[in-house]
């Protein structure tokens, strides 16, 4: 097949999702809505959810036009005709990059959107499937989060295609060369919005959490979720707005990033390919587009495969589901690789064709995807040690079980750091093994390999994004279940399909980190590629003093040293701020449902109805708040550190600051999800005395392990994820200001 | 005056140091031990303590000879003719290797058992004196801890300074230029002591301290430290133990291995020297031993300004004797840098000659002590904002205390870093003025400023042990007079006297870390050089092929970044194991003291007496044998990551491990820190509720405080000042097995 033949593979791909999604949609809005008590709390909580994202996302907006401002100032002022590092530079590329800014922004929001818009439909028919039918309540959730997961990643799919042809990119030979580069802007714009997404509804969705939790659980003494609470339709709709529509823009920054990134380390494969005579240099660059092309169309067969039996755990359909996917992403990852990757006669190490080690190196990002879902599995799972051991000493006291799942956490980081470091190392080697060089003879193939190890891995993503948003729909099923009082059947189904949910969005984090680490390596080579364009440019044109290309990041230079300590630190003081702000804005709302609770006598007897819209009101206020300050400090230490040690330095801000941002991400995610679970494991009675005795609810070791829940909640939900939007912001941040930073 | 008149300042310091320390052991000792019962406690402690310092030292010393044979046979096999750094090599550098490593392992052991022996016969004198005077009570107390504090520091002076000799440190010349690379073994053995010392040590007195508390607090409802509690007396030894010896063989191991690091980085400037005819080259060699010199007679001054009025804070006195130090110690520094540092008619910047560059680099290390002094008197104390931040949110309970400890915990990297930082970046350019260039023209002055700065900031660590080991000194006299039931007076003071010395604690760690991260620097350089001397014969040789000189630990190389990512992991992953550690030993003692209880009813109403020397016998087993794992970790890990990714992966372990390390010690000490002021901010009645009512002991947010007290406990005695250990351990590993990575 022609290379260029298989480049329709994008647009079909991403209409095609597209389309699927807008089935899947329909299918789901179709279906019975459950009886009209069910249908009044689902209609709250969509109204409350949708207050939040409005006010968020116009404010997000506003934040994204001064953004845009700023940067196509910022890129006007500094990236002028002998500095710039493409033909394009000065006011024109400032507007470009400001444009694509807003664009990748807007796609990010629309992201946010589309995915809270469908799970809060999706809840009270989940909860209505389950008066009914385990499988169709499987299938009703997984559908919806699919609607997200399709339309995410094909409208990161579509905007990078589009506005890297809006920008030449189709247009062959130098335009193609160019365009990855002024498209960067797109991946910072998304990261922008990413970051305030998650955090914003990060601080939220834990606020409400915990100060439900807290005001209702602890204090007034009512179950979770019980409507007595005025908290509890946050609470829910925190679910919507944290878990959905911040994971939502998470993973479509991931994807819009790396992909760009992807691009621009095609451009030197490009030159390799041109200057060596190859087919379709220009299929180099398309690479990371097309293999994503599959990865959805993949997905979409795999959705047909989530089915199964009344009496089956449900996670083995969702297992069946992902490895459909993974299965068919190799196939269409070897179509691709075997097409795009034409070296003609040149062969790379042992006479094997340049093709073969890149899909062998896809491969590898495959397997690490694979890997995180069962090593995240056995951190976060109740039938392994780690769980089992924070319930046991769980006995000993709330103390006890925080030492024991901080252990857990920590521990976490070995196999994570081994996996990664593997996947690294062998992504890496396979590439070098494909010989490619450029022209002053450095290998560029070990540094693509790591590409093509991430284009692999995020192959899958459409499919894990549904199986996370299946998390939250089922979790809001449960609660709307049990605020309409339903019948216990269907309360036993969302609670099986909760746990499976707890389990879901646990692998979706580990998915995120490990995608963001196999990343940072080739963002990190976009970065020091953009540099040297910039830096060949001031060298030829002599007008820049002496100046010498970036070869290596030295850890032995002090400034590097000094700004890779900030850059570890960075992530530690974000997360206290993120933590910080949960508290407070859990704080806000303890004393408004105290209040309503002196001054409305009747809720406790149900005569009064508390008033749930101006809880979710105050949350709204103060989460928006909260966000600003850590969202600040993320943005502007990496400039501040940049303008003052330099372009090197900078760059080990990135690299140190993204292990550093892995890791803790790692700890604070797997001992956040394995306390939760530690609970589930008590509740669900596994836990025993010596004599055999169940140790159950509503002991002090239940509550031991409800501390534990309620300490690891913002960690999981609130730092962690924002720590996977940070890393990326990182490098998204250097590559567009990068010409700032050079002296 | 001439530098080699100077230098004898070494001895001379070092021998009144220890004439010192012996003189006040004498005064100490002389003292009043108070009525029987307190002697017959502080027997009892005494003999715990004697048992676990005889069983974990028999083990370690064990451990370090096999660790010394294994390292001689390995220098012997590879560092051979044509590779060896020195004249010295094959299994002559072997032999003088492995004996320089059981000297400074002989050296360390020797310094833990000396702060042990003077604390455990400090204690019960201290709480006799409590019975009449505050000013008397700290006095012996500060007494006991510089006697330990002086010892400690002058071992590490005395055996640098003699193996130094003994491997023809003193012939000028060439022996003195091989010398110093000849006594990286010393550092190794104790850094290697060190981290047994202070794991074994950490654990048994934080799982003492758990178990305690668990068993006889929560769950039988008597006091702390009460008699019936059949683990109060390990509890008792653990203070002795952990934060005695422990600390003590910490910062013996910081000393001897920055003083080495910087006596390999003198060797440059040595070079320099000899080129330029300055007088005395070797004087900048012998540079750190001479200002360590002058930090020993500093402190001595220093100690006859601990007095005060009995109604003063015992704070202000401690304080008024580090400042005496600091200021002693800048005179000093100013004499040793005119002195040695004499560049002739050589000037460095602006005209200004170099000694006093880098006389100002030096006050910038003692300026960073400071620094470290007062940030962290900001996080740990009750009355500044953090502190009370911690207590507020222990009034919704233990989760929000447990969140608000972590949040802060978190924060106060953000200072630790920027401090750091601004002390390298402004101790390497004053350093960088002075123009100090290497033959082939890179500068060597900045990096050097860096090691002056180290050495400056060590000039005060005699004083700042004495104070530290002023901590356990009165916790442990707290101790004895409540178990002894003394008079309430007695126990007021001891109580004072105890919240100051868990400042007092909280501060060395402080120090310990800053001057690890500063040192971080220097013997990281110290490597590139022994690396590049080793490289370089193996040039000369043409033996190994085609070699080239280490210039650049380059993040962008894959073997780096992984490399850099597996150390940050086993900072983490350490942590995890020695918290755990503390867990398994904490229910081996809960288990025993149940048992207790249940067969000895007559230990309720004081009839039977508690079995304590089984609780310390049980204690000791575990925590040896729960140390071995996490120490073996630390050890193997380097060497493993050398051998597979080579000496300059290695090189991007040691760094981005030790800024991982760094970091995390600071969350962990600080954050634990912080717990523990919590709990006693509440018991001293500052906590109030919205009435203005005191919200004190035995309030749920007391409790709540407890938990977080309890979770802080093996964070900051345990994990955190592991890591210091840890962090020095990957540096002197790195530089004694750099022959085996080199590739």
């Amino acid at each position: 097949m022609d290379a260029s033949a298989l480049q329709l593979i994008i647009p079909i791909a991403g209409i095609a999702a597209v389309l699927f999604a807008l089935y899947l949609a329909r299918d789901v809005l179709s279906r019975d809505k459950g009886p009209q008590a069910m249908q009044d709390v689902a209609d709250t909580i969509r109204e409350g959810a949708d207050a939040f994202i409005k006010r968020q996302y116009t404010t997000i907006a506003a934040l994204a036009v001064v953004g845009a401002i700023v940067i196509g100032a910022v890129i006007t002022a500094f990236e002028t005709k002998d500095v710039a590092d493409t033909g394009v530079f000065g006011i024109d590329l400032g507007i470009r990059t400001g444009f694509a800014f807003l664009v990748g922004a807007a796609c990010s929001m629309a992201s946010g959107i589309i995915g809270m818009y469908i799970s809060v439909r999706s809840n009270v028919r989940t909860a209505a499937a389950a008066r009914r039918s385990l499988v169709e309540a499987v299938q009703v959730a997984m559908r919806g989060g699919a609607v997200s997961g399709f339309l995410v990643v094909a409208l990161s799919l579509l905007g990078v295609y589009g506005i890297f042809a809006a920008f030449g990119g189709l247009s062959g030979g130098q335009g193609t060369h160019d365009a990855p580069f002024l498209i960067v802007g797109f991946g910072f714009g998304a990261s922008f919005v990413a970051l305030f997404a998650q955090l914003g509804g990060g601080i939220y969705t834990k606020a409400a959490d915990v100060g439900s939790d807290l005001v209702g659980k602890v204090e007034a003494g009512i179950p979770e979720d019980d409507p007595r609470n005025a908290a509890v339709i946050a609470d829910l709709v925190g679910d919507n707005v944290g878990d959905c529509a911040g994971r939502g823009a998470d993973l479509f920054e991931s994807t819009a990033a790396e992909n760009i990134g992807a691009m621009i380390l095609g451009v030197g494969a490009f030159a390799i390919a041109t200057a060596a005579n190859w087919p379709n240099p220009q299929a180099w660059i398309f690479f990371p587009l097309v293999v994503r092309g599959f990865g959805l169309l993949a997905t979409i067969v795999a959705i047909f495969f989530v089915r199964g039996s009344e009496t089956e755990n449900p996670m083995n359909m969702l297992n069946r589901g992902y490895w459909v996917t993974t299965i068919l992403s190799v196939v269409g990852l070897l179509i691709t690789t075997n097409v795009m990757m034409n070296t003609g006669t040149s062969v790379g190490a042992n006479g094997i064709a340049p093709w073969i080690w890149f899909f062998l190196a896809g491969v590898v990002g495959l397997a690490t995807s694979v890997a995180f879902v069962y090593i995240t599995q056995y951190y976060t799972a109740g039938t392994f040690r780690p769980v089992r051991e924070i319930a046991e000493a769980s006995k000993t006291g709330p103390a006890t079980n925080i030492i024991a799942g901080m252990a857990v956490g920590f521990e976490t980081t070995f196999v994570t750091a081994i996996t990664i470091g593997i996947a690294l190392f062998a992504s890496h080697w396979l590439g070098t093994q494909a010989g490619l060089k450029a022209a002053d003879g450095h290998d560029v193939g070990g540094i693509f390999g790591t590409a093509v190890a991430t284009m692999g891995m995020l192959m899958t993503t459409a499919f894990i994004l549904a199986m996370d948003t299946f998390g939250p729909i089922t979790d809001n099923a449960g609660g709307v279940a049990e605020f309409s009082r339903a019948e216990a059947g269907a309360r036993e189904i969302t609670d099986r399909l909760d746990a499976v949910g707890n389990t879901t969005k646990a692998l979706t984090k580990g998915y995120a980190i490990a995608s963001a680490s196999l990343a940072a390596f080739l963002l990190f080579s976009a970065y020091i590629d953009k540099v040297n364009l910039i830096i060949g440019r001031q060298i030829e044109a002599g007008t820049q003093g002496a100046r010498v290309l970036l070869t290596s990041v030295n850890l032995a230079n002090v400034d590097v040293f000094i700004a890779g300590l900030i850059g570890a630190m960075l992530v530690y003081f974000f997360s206290s701020l993120a933590i910080r702000a949960v508290g407070t804005t859990a704080q806000a709302i303890i004393v408004e449902v105290r209040r309503q609770f002196r001054e409305m006598p009747g809720i406790m007897d149900y005569s009064q109805r508390p008033d749930y819209a101006r809880v979710v009101d105050i949350t709204t206020r103060a989460a928006l708040r909260q966000m600003v300050l850590p969202g600040a400090v993320a943005v502007a230490t990496p400039i501040i550190v940049g303008l003052l040690l330099g372009h090197e330095a900078i760059a080990g801000m990135l690299m140190v600051g993204t292990i550093a941002g892995v890791l803790l991400a790692t700890v604070l995610n797997n001992g956040g999800g394995a306390w939760d679970n530690a609970k589930k494991y008590i509740e669900s009675g596994n836990l025993k005395d010596e004599d055999g005795n169940v140790i159950g609810k509503k002991t002090p070791a239940h509550a031991a392990a409800v501390v534990g829940d309620t300490v690891g909640d913002p960690f999981k939900d609130t730092a962690g994820p924002s720590l996977h939007v940070l890393v990326k912001l990182l490098a998204t941040i250097t590559l567009v200001l990068a010409p700032l930073f050079i002296r």
